[in-house]
């Protein structure tokens, strides 16, 4: 099995699109994470009034996909169609979950723009609530589903 | 308890920290990434040359450090004193292990710092060897240790 | 009357544009600084010369025409096909008015990229000649025409 | 009166700074941002519920105070110390006013940096309400005080 | 011979694009970094192993490719559709020569990301192996050959 | 003779600098770019009036300084104290010698911001006359000379 990122001379490349053709692709992409339940409350209650934590995540995560070229050195530049999220609570982890769907009319897939947005969502949630716990963790992160392009769907079973 | 990064109007602020010393703060963090036995041999194979895709993960680790404030909305901008990126190969998961390390004399911890340096670098593999395997996962991500700064060190059990 | 950029989570989002069509869009923004008799002057006074004060400024509006969907959360990344720029003097006020047209052959209204790129202009003169007065008021900042799209022309009466 | 940016061949330059001691400097800046009677009301009754538009635009608008020296070509990178946002409703105008504070312990003033805050909140509304509303008028934005450095206080009247 | 930059008021402009064809537009540049031999074997030596120093050039002339309209204010933002780095051994110099090729299915030429490239790539070199030699010297950097649009093939000869 | 930027595994590494103190820094570089004789007249004929082109590769130059450390991935974030350019008319090349002095009070050197001042300058120029010319040839890029910091001044000879 072959390395598509890498050339006959063992370097990283950015490989060629040009050829492709420009369809739909959509990804959808989550990621998990797992909070105290003391900073869980936290930002819920906020949330009942204005929820800055999860709605910052929101923005973070849909500005984070749009940075995906310039912080993954193999990632084409990409004109995004649309980026959504949700986050649902997980009040029995307790924790949250944070899905993203990027979607393209273009040449390249966007699972790497999807999962881009859930670790930077991800990462501001951990900012926002650090002060009050430290041992978060993040993750899973992973890939739900994609389609269109030539390698096939995708969706994790 | 309360989120310190939200005023009092229940909006996002980013924290005052003109009042703070220069001192020195380092942190680590690290992140798993469990991927299929064939795209794990596919990178060492490769590493056993040249190693360009953990490689171009550790580069792309150090340059995530340096756009945390970039990416995460309330963080500060820092002026970053080192980044040190270590990989372990964990051959029975199978995947890898990204440790990243920061340091800095400032007057704001740096473990924002050392998760996104972990994340962006661990999404570097994904992005590589993705063709390959699908169905990987990111994480846990999390922080291991602290020090410097006024609410005191922290070390992960 | 139903916002466009949120979903019915009432998160903010990125409107999917992906069905569009790639048409011809065009559109003008304007925006004026208020400065003082010698700010007015000491801009001019090198003008004659070179010029700097308003050519920074041009240069500063073409490059923040570019950097609209890094700066506006939900704008989507553009490849914009021109940006051109002009300054009106404005004795009797005295002060500039900044003009900006942008055009793009692509999915989506450019009128973002117009208003940003006279603000940031604006923004440029006003730190050239801060240290000469601090009184400086920019606006109106405003739309003056956009042609293509669905929505249909507009042009400001 | 001399321009402080254009050096002796009429170029534009960065100031010189590496002089001037790390004080405590601190700028506030506003803008308005008028809109339709339909528009304000639409932002409004989101905002009851969860406030995504003023929400985003608070966000936008702490992201791109810290994107000033990337944006105004003869700004300094600074290591800003805290920025917070605040709007106030004007239901008469009717519209918006947004302020920004920027603080830094550092060589040179943030007011820049407030007024770009500003900038980038307002641009952020008019986004997410231009469906609504083509006729949005930007400004005025000013400087509202500012303290610290060698140049003294300034109070506007 | 008139500059396409220029408009009629002698600014700077983003020459129009819009009604450009997308072609298949191919641009090779190469940069050459004189070194004293004492570092061209220091970097040898790591690439016998793992070639730290060149495979960071790489990634680096990779991603610095992507930010050539960020970087030179006339570019037009694209949507590249590959990029390939090949670094070569000039023992007799000693020395490097660095060429990036880019690949574009679009409406302008890519020489200035191939030129970018090449000019960050020999940057990092650069600054990997300052502390062994401060008398290294780049250049000349410039366009091999490039095919596609409108103004016709170049090859140099 | 040891690679500074390279860890006991052989990976690149940001160096160090926490212990360092902070010392004024100055560095110079320049770099030349040899152009054809129509070129180089359509260029000073603008000039005699405003310039955009030398100006726009000023403030290139300038803003170029600034990205250092997003560009070339070991280079450490850096609050630049000053950028100064100059351009030197070279009718016999004919040609361009761009200037680049970098200041900085702080823990490193800044060599290569002055080094990737010249270079965006240079490219900037390659740019906005690559239609008259695409002959040109930049090079040679080279420090002309820098003080502070610990390993001592350097001027070329």
């Amino acid at each position: 099995m072959n390395l598509t990122h890498i050339d006959e001379s063992n370097n990283p490349k950015m490989v060629d699109v040009s050829n492709k053709n420009d369809t739909l692709r959509i990804a959808t992409a989550s990621g998990v994470i797992k909070i105290s339940k003391e900073a869980f409350w936290a930002v819920l209650e906020k949330r009942a009034k204005k929820g800055p934590v999860l709605q910052t995540a929101v923005i973070a995560a849909i500005m984070g996909a749009k940075k995906t070229s310039d912080l993954i050195p193999m990632c084409h530049p990409l004109m995004i169609s649309s980026v959504k999220i949700d986050i649902k609570e997980l009040p029995n982890l307790p924790g949250f979950k944070l899905y993203a769907t990027v979607t393209l009319k273009g040449k390249t897939g966007v699972e790497m723009e999807a999962l881009t947005a859930v670790s930077i969502g991800l990462l501001t949630i951990y900012d926002m609530v650090k002060a009050i716990d430290k041992s978060m963790e993040i993750g899973p992160i992973l890939l739900e589903e994609k389609s269109g392009g030539k390698s096939g769907d995708f969706k994790r079973r």
